[in-house]
């Protein structure tokens, strides 16, 4: 049974990991939304709670995927404040250094799994953000100013083999976070009164 | 000393607070950005390292801003993962739903300092949100499948008086990640051998 041949063969057994991710398992998962392309329809979701001034936190609990709703091991909390400086007081990353965030898990997953199937082994990995925001946009200085990030650049450096830099470079175009800060999605909100 | 009553010019005094935000810091900021806007000229930033699987984790130690390097007051850890059913283990919120929080971070943020800066008081806020994502994109089953977000949406619940929620509809527009999300923004990659 060779999954793929691509660069180094993958000898897949029931254990075989490739740059730490379970292939069957992944590889099981991907076989079944092939097969039956409604598996894939995913809602992920998140619950937020004002905890007063700058202060927020983000509760996630599950998702629906595969059909049916899934509970994650554990609930993930997550806080937002913003520094001094934005009248803060630096209790948590601030909403932009989580979309920073985000965008750093998403790549960084989607390169190593995508990197997986095709037998490119990946030693190590790590990357460095920075997005441009000028603040006059969010605080309504001047409406001419863009109101989110205008740039954001990445830099990742790989231990893998040489000649994947350019395949590892395409792959991160699988992002899904990259894909809807590039191309964006419709975002509809309701704010009704408690 | 009256702070505000809703709707009504704020009279800022040294200690005066609106929605938990203090003014006089707010209005210090917005002031010298307006008078000097290439104070608003903001890099903010975040590092990130694979853990191997899944797994990866950012980190968050400051951002430029107002014309000079200004560090947290704290180093801030951010830890992703996936599902088992995406091949993880849970030890972390995945990064789509790291996207879910900074959006629900940054609208309810963005909000509560512009209801202040407006008068508005608010007594509780909290939010839910919901996006949805066709995994055969990400899975690269179908090319022609979004591989992002295609739709979010959030469903804010706020206690203040009746006719302050059409305003505070409103704000949510302010929201630097909102924006991001639905302007899109330019995002470069490099990759390079480590």
């Amino acid at each position: 049974m060779s999954k793929q041949t691509s660069k180094q063969p993958i000898s897949a057994t029931a254990d075989a990991t490739v740059n730490g991710i379970h292939m069957e398992t992944l590889m099981g998962t991907v076989d079944a939304i092939a097969q039956e392309p409604e598996l894939g329809q995913c809602r992920f979701r998140a619950r937020n709670a004002w905890l007063g001034g700058n202060r927020n936190r983000t509760t996630i609990t599950g998702f629906y995927g595969a059909r049916q709703e899934i509970a994650h091991q554990q609930t993930f909390e997550l806080h937002a404040d913003e520094p001094p400086i934005l009248a803060g007081n630096d209790a948590g990353a601030n909403p932009v250094e989580h979309l920073l965030n985000a965008l750093a898990a998403c790549v960084t997953t989607s390169m190593v799994a995508h990197a997986a199937v095709r037998g490119i082994r990946i030693e190590a990995l790590e990357s460095e953000l920075e997005g441009d925001i000028d603040l006059r946009g969010f605080l309504g200085l001047d409406a001419s100013v863009p109101k989110g990030f205008t740039a954001i650049r990445v830099k990742f450096r790989v231990r893998s083999d040489a000649d994947n830099m350019e395949c590892l470079q395409r792959l991160t175009g699988f992002s899904p976070v990259l894909n809807t800060i590039t191309q964006g999605a419709n975002v509809a909100i309701e704010v009704e009164k408690m």
